[in-house]
């Protein structure tokens, strides 16, 4: 049963084709995508110039069109045919080059001949084109290249998109992912989409905690976006997941906040844990996506990042062979899933303290099972381990992880004894 | 040398025949034969109906016959033979049966075709005999049975008895017992036999600490024990056992308290770490005994459990092979002196301080020995090491635990540096 | 390149001829010759029959000559060929003894034919001669011996040296080594000539920290130390070391302080943990050197130990094996080398906070390598980590430890980026 899977891949399948950096209008065209998922998604519009902590905005980056010419007048490469062909932020230019010239500025993968690279400069000027190895030893040819890149880089603004989505509580629970990657499948188009997918599950039902949820540009997005919310979110935020790498179907990874010990991680990790004890456990220390921004020190938010492959990890990265099949339906769900599971843990985790002294006689209130099966044992056995960590100094996730049964086990067990008035809240 | 351990077991023989239950003659038979052990043994009664905490008090139970005749008027079970046969609570009944009704009453174990279960419906009004499998594959004649229970289930009292041993201080040192399990033997007479032994000891020298000793029926015993006795127990003890399954010499087991680390758990941790190392750490999800109430949220006492095979980990628990030959001197023995060990540890745990700077000089004051030999050397060693970290901050048992030394070998070090002058209690 | 390890070994060779005891004119000498070294080492003289704490200053002890004529009146054992033949604090004696008397006054090793043990009788007069098992079965000749201790055991005093260096702060680093050993190498002239050659580095830059450094006689100098030093000591200092058994070349260890984990020994950790990760870590329950006065209790100084073969595990350990050849100029170099980099560590230990919220832009100052090789890109990572690890809560060590890097890669480029404005000292 895929079905939502197969949802998120058809959205991902979709915004595949749009040219997207960290400004510009792939950026607007995928979050009004998006915006048609979401009521309510907010898009702002950020200056180029504006000071962002230690940053600043960059002008902003579109394309028209981008190729080269060989001597011949052949089109040898198009950014038509695959906007990974030109190099991130390239400025303009129309002009002949000698084939040694041309050399200096493109860029292969000599290791995988048949990748075309993803390659950015956003922070110093240059151009150049990324094609795959295999096609660069055919451009031998001395004589003339014709070089076009039709492009603007100009003051004009970054664009990121939020959903705040109020809950019983104004404490919030936030999700960041990233619309910054042109057409590439695991990183990042999973990130959108998955995270698109859970916030309609999240607008679907009352929720206890609030939620925040925002699409930006990587980096200097979420900079900008700390520039403009931390104090608020230092208030409420009281768990966060990144988003990125959550789609293929070939590994469960868990990267720490740097605080290591958060809500959000340990939530994380008991998902993890109970749902996909192989998991790979890293350590902050091999951090490389948002959680550098919520993490830091001054801004110490409570974000860890489940995962499937780690960015960095698997040989299709930052390539053209990260498409549209390496991820997968089942991969996409798979995340979708477990952080939901992750939502689900942080909603109900609350101290529970037993109403009475000695273990409740159950048996008078029907809550031992009348058919005695192995199923029935296993609640029993919870039901009374839960009951005998109750005291009001454990919350509901720590007895979990102390009694070593999923925390979405006890969850019912927990509604029946409050109903039965044997639980109450602390 | 196992003295005590004879006449533990001689006790227990004497006990042996006695129909227990968790109500009824039997209790207070028991209770009065350990009584000739015990001066001062007080014997507490508590009215059937009685609201103890979430419990009521139930009915007094009490049998004079109970038998079944088979269809040609033979006694094939008989209450009289083993008090197992009849199933704990059973209601009054003379009837006559079909052999397919019959059946429905009867209990045995297929995989154990040798022993009688021991079947108890304390809650749940109903009547039935154990038997061994292989005599019930013998019931095969269809006919006319006749079931005769005469026994007595109605208002009358649950019976206990406690002793106080006053000691120099209020505070307290707790041991619970239970004596509700008619014939047999680990599982349960050798729980108030090594009791009561170990009860005769604490009488028989001045003691620091003042202790409180019980003689219960399981569960529902020590519910009414706490609804009566909790908050003075909460103001005074500092330790405690449940002591059970301290007879058979198969094993031995640590099941802490809820808390895990009361000195009850570090005193016997220490004890069966330096004595019997290769023993089983079971954990509190491993519980099963009266520590589920001592140690319930709000209870909270200090209360552990030092065993030799657990109740339910041993093939004969809860049957007829639970006898007289499962459990042995050397078995009971070894208990109640690790019993004993885990007490002196207790009595001698406190925090003490070196009265000089730097290391005092033991020479001028004859503490070091003036012959060599391996044993002095390891005394002097010991010594040293149990100065080296009298600062006050930790205590002897402690210390103990860091200088890998069995706190019974530094007890009598201790006191001689304190009669030199060199350590003063903090 | 062990040109100081040369240098330190010459003076050790220098040092070796003197008959030093833990009083005596032979402690006198050998701070004369390390005043040479160090101006400013001030010289304490301590009168025999002062109150130490728990102990009392003995009398001083000095000798002309010592021997022993055999029935032939040949010159048999004579102090002068080595002055480990003479017991320490020998009382002066001029006898003529049987065969069977004279041997029990003879010390030798049958495990070690050809060592001559070094024994001592400080606290209980007595008389004796050390000698070699091959040589003590060579004496076998009955008649009369002739034995001549010209020694004086008389009030004197009891000498020590010390130094302290003013440095920034009043806040001390302290080492201690000990001058009582007679002719060995390791234990113990290795331990004031590191500690001297140490002290020379230290007295060539400015320092952050006070330095105090003295040359005592063991257990008793350290007693009588404390007994006039400690409270300013409990003041001031933040981390210490006893330098001892530091010349040999075949092992590196480290011994805790008793609280263990001081500066002294995290520093001393990390140290060994990047420099000679394969270390022997001991307990303080191996102690056995000055560290029993610096952390008895009420002392508490943070004081550890880093070695090479630990006093007690070398078989030459206390014999006339432990001489000029067991310590070896690149021995002694590199304890010299490790302790110097447990300076740099404690000086430049101190607990930072990155002052621009989220990571800063590094590549805006130059801060990241234009040439990009593995080095430049470990150097990245190390900054990159740093300042993500730079929240004020941890000092640069416990930052060091988290991100596994060497502390002395760490230091210059936390100097960068404080000179840059990016970190800030709390």
């Amino acid at each position: 049963m895929t079905q939502i899977g197969e949802e998120i891949h058809a959205l991902a399948t979709r915004l595949f084709p749009i040219t997207r950096s960290i400004t510009g209008d792939g950026v607007r065209e995928t979050l009004r995508i998006l915006g048609e998922h979401l009521p309510g998604l907010t898009v702002h519009e950020v200056p180029s110039g504006t000071r962002v902590n230690d940053w600043v905005v960059p002008p902003e980056w579109n394309v028209r069109e981008a190729y080269v010419l060989d001597p011949a007048g052949d089109r040898i490469i198009d950014f038509k045919r695959h906007n990974l062909h030109l190099v991130g932020y390239s400025i303009p230019i129309h002009k002949k080059v000698s084939l040694a010239e041309l050399q200096e500025h493109l860029y292969s993968l000599p290791g995988q001949p048949d990748a075309i690279p993803y390659i950015t400069s956003y922070y110093k000027e240059r151009w150049g084109f990324c094609v795959t190895h295999a096609q660069r030893q055919t451009i031998t040819q001395e004589g003339e290249y014709t070089v076009v890149i039709d492009s603007d880089l100009r003051d004009g603004s970054l664009t990121y998109a939020e959903l705040l989505i109020p809950g019983e509580r104004d404490e919030e629970i936030f999700f960041s992912t990233y619309v910054c990657h042109p057409s590439m499948g695991d990183n990042e188009l999973s990130g959108p989409t998955v995270t698109t997918f859970l916030t309609k599950w999240l607008l679907a039902a009352p929720r206890k905690f609030s939620y925040r949820i925002i699409f930006i540009p990587e980096t200097i997005g979420s900079i900008t976006y700390l520039s403009r919310n931390l104090d608020e979110m230092k208030r409420r935020v009281v768990a966060g997941y990144n988003v990125t790498c959550v789609g293929d179907d070939r590994a469960w990874s868990y990267l720490p906040s740097r605080r290591e010990n958060t809500p959000a991680d340990r939530a994380a990790l008991h998902v993890l844990a109970h749902l996909h004890p192989d998991f790979i456990c890293y350590s902050y220390l091999d951090r490389g996506s948002d959680e550098r921004q919520y993490c830091a020190p001054g801004v110490d938010l409570p974000v860890a990042s489940v995962m499937r492959s780690k960015y960095g990890t698997y040989p299709e990265y930052h390539t053209s062979l990260d498409d549209l099949n390496l991820i997968t339906p089942s991969g996409l769900q798979g995340t979708y899933e477990a952080l939901q599971k992750c939502v689900e843990c942080l909603e109900a985790d609350e101290r529970l303290r037993v109403t009475v002294l000695c273990e409740p006689q159950l048996g008078k209130r029907g809550l031992y099972p009348t058919l005695s099966t192995k199923e029935t044992a296993a609640q029993v056995r919870d039901m009374m381990n839960l009951i005998a960590y109750c005291d009001g100094t454990r919350s509901l996730l720590e007895i979990a992880e102390k009694i070593a049964a999923p925390m979405w086990t006890l969850i019912p067990i927990a509604e029946r004894l409050k109903a039965e008035g044997l639980l109450e809240v602390v």
